[in-house]
């Protein structure tokens, strides 16, 4: 199978083609020799696939009829009304998860990591049905699953035998959530989810909201533990506000530490928080990827599985103007996302899987901040969307 | 010339009519006779015109290739990039504003307060420009024009009298420019700003980058001129970052001046900077407005006049989630703009001007944080934009 995708700007450069054969990238270059398809890419900018390093399958409303938001400011009541409105809406997540994962794709993304809910009330429901709609779209998306305990660990006993079947059965990465701010235990809770990645041998990703000096402490619990079971790049800590605070010259110590253990930073850039400051934590060494988070869920009406627009909040979060600046807040949202990810064989080049998207636009910056329709996506050279639909 | 328009839900409300005569709005509810035209509005809903309060039509490079931002961080360095680019780069604030307009069109915007530069090396030219496209688009676009000394008044001999005579032809009201942080002498600045708004009984619109107690200074500065000259409900301040500092008894104590003055505020909500609070300034009886601020010119190179969009980022950067809250983010972009911008007989009642917007959405929330496309556009009764694209 060899497709040829005539007249692409690889990052907005010069016109020249792509030699796609068996998913790959054969070669860059004029195209010398006929290929059983041809595409005309209309010298479009061509881009590797968008990486959506944290989103919730599960718990997106996409495709269903408005429905106002139900739950207070606190953490505690986003956890108890999604729970409710999971019965009472009739959440299917396999469905769900379609939704999410067609609109992702016509946004351009090729690999998303998704988190799924488990507790005891559901069980591994939302895992059951991320793994049915992982396979359906197996040819549109790469997806990662972490099961992680959305309503609490030690204080919902049970939910770790639970975490621990759910890696047993097909979930990629274990899961935290604010160990000591919503679990009310962090030695109990971080002792928990490392022995459990310790057993499975499975990465693990923590979703952090702790602020200030409270996600300080946990975090430096989180370096600890990973550096003392060997795990540097396995371990990855999702928003991470606390890296946004202040004391500026805590925050230094923290991604120093942070760089030792080879702990990624994932963010989603909320307008309304702190958080952590990317170009200080890359220049560290430190892995930082883009997220879209929730998706019109019961915990946000807003989100659109945009990362191309996400990268424009990046870039305007950082008050990033320069191209080059620009450029950076897209590579968190590609390249960025592979490294945490762990994609192996990403980006524009031979022998890279080919995860391609193309969009109207002269240069990178320009796809940036106009975050113009994607014309077309790739997902191993094989067309899954077009003009901002996904095909499947 | 009476125009129906069929089958509009209003504020996302029941499916009714809307008769429109002489560019105005006869009357809501099911149409009761025949009208020269119908057009049918499919269900959509349907909200009064956007209001963009604050955008620069003179300076925008929309519709021109791609430029790669040039200044450097400092305010100082912006205004003279943009000095010598406007020269560099042939920038024609004629054509320039046209693009706006018809972008600001396309958007579902059909008024704006525009600001201009005045200065010694352009003079009224960009003054000039901007009353020429003001005259060709006015049935697409109300707008109004702040003169206003983008390359500072007091540092710049020979600025003031310019300011008198844009204020003489042509130009609507008199703007100033961090009278401190930027133009050195804020008593010298201030007073003259408020002289020529005084000789020419026009208002006064400053932009106000100075933050925290610099700010908070100013702030007072204007107020208290503001009441020596009996001038309440004629001042705004744009951006007015000094609202968003930290000490929040100070910031409430600025706001109780702002209400007892009566002085507007204008935010377009930059993500890197500290923003007032609207909800706060709201409450104590400010008028708060909504703008675009810079759209891909050589100031900042993001923006797109989307003031649907701009009413997303308001929601997010606030944390509203509540459909309630959200409706208050686009009230900052529609009767907001209208109070700052003093606009008779706004909105959807008999007898309001028929600026109309139709989106696909089933509430206002909904539209709020999909920012959907703009189906039809309305300016007076008369269609200026179907489908995301300007008509002229
Ligand atoms: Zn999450
Ligand atoms: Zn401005």
């Amino acid at each position: 199978m060899t497709l040829l995708l005539k007249n692409v700007r690889p990052m907005g450069g010069p016109v020249t083609d792509i030699l796609i054969t068996e998913g790959r990238i054969a070669d860059i270059g004029p195209a010398q020799a006929a290929a059983e398809t041809v595409v005309d890419g209309g010298n479009a900018l061509v881009m590797p696939g968008l990486v959506d390093a944290h989103v919730h399958l599960d718990k997106t409303l996409w495709g269903m009829t408005w429905r106002g938001h139900q739950a207070g400011p606190t953490l505690d009541d986003k956890i108890s009304t999604e729970r409710r409105l999971r019965t009472e809406w009739d959440l299917n997540p396999e469905r769900q998860a379609e939704q999410h994962i067609a609109l992702s794709a016509a946004m351009g993304t090729t690999s998303l990591r998704s988190h799924v809910d488990i507790d005891t009330v559901h069980g591994l429901k939302g895992l059951e049905g991320l793994l049915a709609a992982r396979a359906r779209y197996a040819d549109v998306m790469d997806i990662e699953i972490v099961a992680f305990p959305q309503s609490g660990l030690m204080i919902r006993p049970g939910t770790a035998e639970l975490l621990d079947e759910a890696l047993a059965n097909g979930a990629d990465l274990v899961g935290g959530l604010d160990p000591y701010g919503l679990d009310r235990d962090p030695k109990g809770h971080l002792d928990t989810i490392f022995a459990l990645a310790d057993k499975h041998t499975k990465p693990i990703d923590i979703h952090l909201h702790e602020g200030d000096e409270l996600g300080a402490v946990t975090t430096e619990m989180i370096v600890e533990r990973t550096l003392a079971l060997g795990m540097e790049g396995k371990v990855a800590i999702s928003h991470a506000f606390c890296l946004g605070m202040q004391d500026r010259r805590r925050v230094a110590g923290l991604t120093e530490k942070l760089a030792r253990a080879d702990i990624a930073i994932i963010t989603s850039m909320p307008p309304s928080r702190p958080v952590p400051v990317a170009d200080e934590l890359r220049s560290a060494g430190v892995r930082v990827a883009g997220a879209s988070d929730n998706v019109r869920d019961t915990w946000a009406p807003y989100g659109n599985a945009d990362m191309l627009q996400r990268a424009m909040h990046i870039g305007q979060r950082y008050n990033w103007r320069m191209d080059a600046d620009i450029e950076v807040a897209l590579d968190i949202c590609t390249y960025g996302g592979a490294a945490v990810l762990g994609l192996r064989e990403y980006g524009l080049s031979n022998g890279c899987v080919a995860d391609l998207v193309l969009v109207e636009a002269e240069t990178v910056a320009e796809a940036v901040v106009a975050a113009p329709v994607r014309k077309q996506v790739f997902k191993r050279g094989k067309l899954v969307a077009a003009n901002g639909k996904a095909l499947a």
